[in-house]
């Protein structure tokens, strides 16, 4: 097959819990979910905010910190990854938003691919299998907690697009 | 016994990995530590930065915001807390730093209460057991992201100083 290398543009969409349901969790404070007052009313948890699952294949929880630069602009989508055996949760410790590309688990469908604008208070977890592109960071080198899965065992899966995306600027 | 309820000073020390190593992890970029390069030189991974702890019992991994108001000064500390059956981790995801009040895990020992200064760009990881003082934000209302374990079956104890511990300020 000859492959479509010419592109297409996608703007980014506010992201929010609802729009990103398939794809795993939006970690983040929202005062209509779970929540209440501990440590003698000095702090209010905001409780069990994503599915974290690892234990596939007696798989450990890891806690990192992924330092992400930018790419050029324009940002040019051309392959995503999957975890299968687990989720991968991104939480953002500095105060620029970035992209988030995901694409539904399964089959990997290079048209079913949506892209979000994260806040800075809003972390993302993908579900196991979801397809998302690597760390996308906006306007300046960033840090992201992220919480996965000891390497045990191969657990990345990548697909190249035949029809690239340009991610545009929302107006 | 009379209890005596006089106060002392303790001034916060810089939190460092060596002083903490007692106590648990701390969670932050050092270059002399495991990091590798990822995502086609886009990413730098800083690998595996804290030891989770919550699987006994069945326990599962919780992902929480907590959002902390900072205590009155001066702080005073009366009590403290531990969680014997697992770690419990605090990230920032603010711009404040912080302070970190812990005692070694074993029988609570108020004399052997050492009190850290973490800056903004460090979290904490406390092993099971070690005692600590509930999160205690500085400057302004904080957000930490919480790494803990699922609340089936009792993992809190709280001990209560005989002399409260007020935390001075460094010169």
């Amino acid at each position: 097959m000859k492959l479509d290398r010419s592109k297409h543009c996608i703007i980014p969409q506010p992201l929010t819990r609802d729009a990103f349901a398939i794809f795993g969790d939006v970690i983040e404070v929202d005062e209509k979910r779970n929540n209440f007052m501990i440590n003698d009313g000095y702090t209010q948890r905001y409780h069990d905010l994503a599915k974290v699952d690892v234990s596939t294949n007696a798989g450990k929880v890891l806690l990192n910190i992924f330092r992400a630069t930018p790419l050029p602009e324009p940002i040019i989508v051309k392959k995503m990854e999957r975890h299968p055996l687990s989720s991968q949760a991104f939480i953002p410790l500095g105060e620029q938003p970035y992209l988030v590309v995901v694409a539904p688990a399964g089959p990997f469908d290079e048209t079913a691919i949506r892209v979000f604008s994260a806040s800075p208070d809003q972390g993302v977890n993908y579900n196991p299998g979801t397809w998302h592109h690597f760390c996308l960071a906006q306007h300046e080198i960033s840090d992201f907690l992220v919480v996965d899965r000891s390497s045990e065992g191969e657990n990345c899966d990548i697909a190249k697009l035949n029809r690239f995306i340009e991610i545009g600027h929302a107006q």
